[in-house]
């Protein structure tokens, strides 16, 4: 699949919008993505003015590719829609738990990469933004999202201003198991991260943040212990709050 | 993409194995998917032996396509890797939470949905298998997962036995909201489900189950409250065995 193999992530765009009628025929192509029981549980919520990509990209820790990007869209986990059919339908829902969560993320996720796809074989670029799980509670109150919709992922697309390098990958057989998991050994790790560590961008990564290996430039600037575990507590709350936990806490 | 606009779900496969070759292709092309900060955070479990696919079955409920399909994929969000380097490289790791659950999760499914558009695009069929979540810790044991290495998706692939019907999807505008989530009342509700209601393979699904509303075929027989509650607290007794919430219990 050469869109596959050709692809990278775009972060810097043309001050060019996007047809809003090719906006709904990506999309449209998405709903064909596979999708528990056919329940279809997610929402895509489109932000495209300047108004609303300024307040934002803050929550977007003001990464530059909000602003710029013709489109923020915004994948939510969707139990909502499907649950109020039940409820007009004389049917009991029972989706509020954690694995309706994590089976409507399944959903959201999968809907958004054909989504990502789909935009990018249009010669749209694509990045997705952690972000959204990092402040999810904001964005539920900026988008006024109801019980049981967890944002799962934000993506800007525009069209490329400039075509990034392709950045590195691990060999293929790193991420592969046959039969069964086989740990990796040292061994392993060794020759499996071996290209990455000689990538010369990736030695300059790692002085220009006075650290000793590129690992540690991960779990000392880039992904650090503290941040991953308030927002661990945040993304639990949230979700939480949106009604998707109620027999791990009764606060609510 | 007329790759997503025909596909459909293919549960039913020919006696065909799938080329090595090929399907490492298919998962390398997938590799290039977007992940956080580069760290691909995955893993893919590959089973196509007669002995493999006979035990994975009854964790599936015996879905026949597992048994039938060239090759069950399980696809795994997975710390372990990445954490393993960090320790040998003299870097102090901290993926042991919820939130890096989730990160490796979003991750495994965006991969997950390139692998299998990469792999419709050869002519194989593929079929998502829910049952992974329900069931984890019965395939951690299976394949001997790690700490930090938990399983998000199951996906048959295999040589298309026939070609089903392309199911329906909600009208595209069902999932869409511009700017912010306008929530749904009962009349859009009534008109965004009427085409699924009116089917007639679905009312044939009513009276089949002896049901008043399709609606309540999901809530009393397919995806009852009862079971998700039952796999919510499994699911979270698995991601906390495998070390994602060490904070939440310390059981361990």
């Amino acid at each position: 699949m050469d869109l596959l193999k050709n692809r990278r992530t775009v972060r810097a765009y043309e001050n060019l919008p996007i047809d809003e009628k090719m906006m709904l025929e990506i999309i449209e192509e998405a709903t064909r993505t596979s999708t528990t029981g056919n329940m279809q549980l997610y929402s895509v919520i489109i932000s495209t003015s300047d108004e609303d990509k300024k307040a934002l990209a803050p929550l977007h820790f003001n990464q530059q590719c909000v602003t710029q990007a013709a489109a923020l869209l915004t994948v939510c986990a969707d139990y909502n829609r499907f649950t109020k059919w039940c409820e007009y339908r004389n049917a009991q829902p029972g989706y509020d738990n954690f694995l309706s969560f994590i089976t409507a993320a399944i959903d959201a996720l999968l809907f958004a990469q054909s989504l990502s796809l789909a935009a990018e074989e249009r010669g749209l670029g694509i990045c997705y933004l952690g972000t959204v799980t990092y402040n999810a509670q904001a964005f539920i109150d900026y988008f006024n999202l109801p019980r049981l919709v967890v944002p799962v992922a934000a993506i800007t697309v525009g069209y490329p201003a400039t075509e990034p390098p392709q950045p590195d990958r691990l060999p293929t057989e790193a991420v592969v198991h046959q039969e069964k998991y086989h740990d990796y050994s040292r061994e392993q790790i060794d020759a499996l991260y071996r290209m990455k560590e000689d990538l010369a961008e990736n030695k300059r990564f790692v002085s220009e943040n006075n650290k000793e290996t590129l690992a540690q430039v991960f779990t000392d600037v880039r992904y650090k212990k503290n941040d991953n575990e308030l927002f661990s507590n945040r993304y639990l709350d949230a979700i939480r709050k949106q009604g998707f936990m109620p027999t791990k806490n009764n606060e609510e």
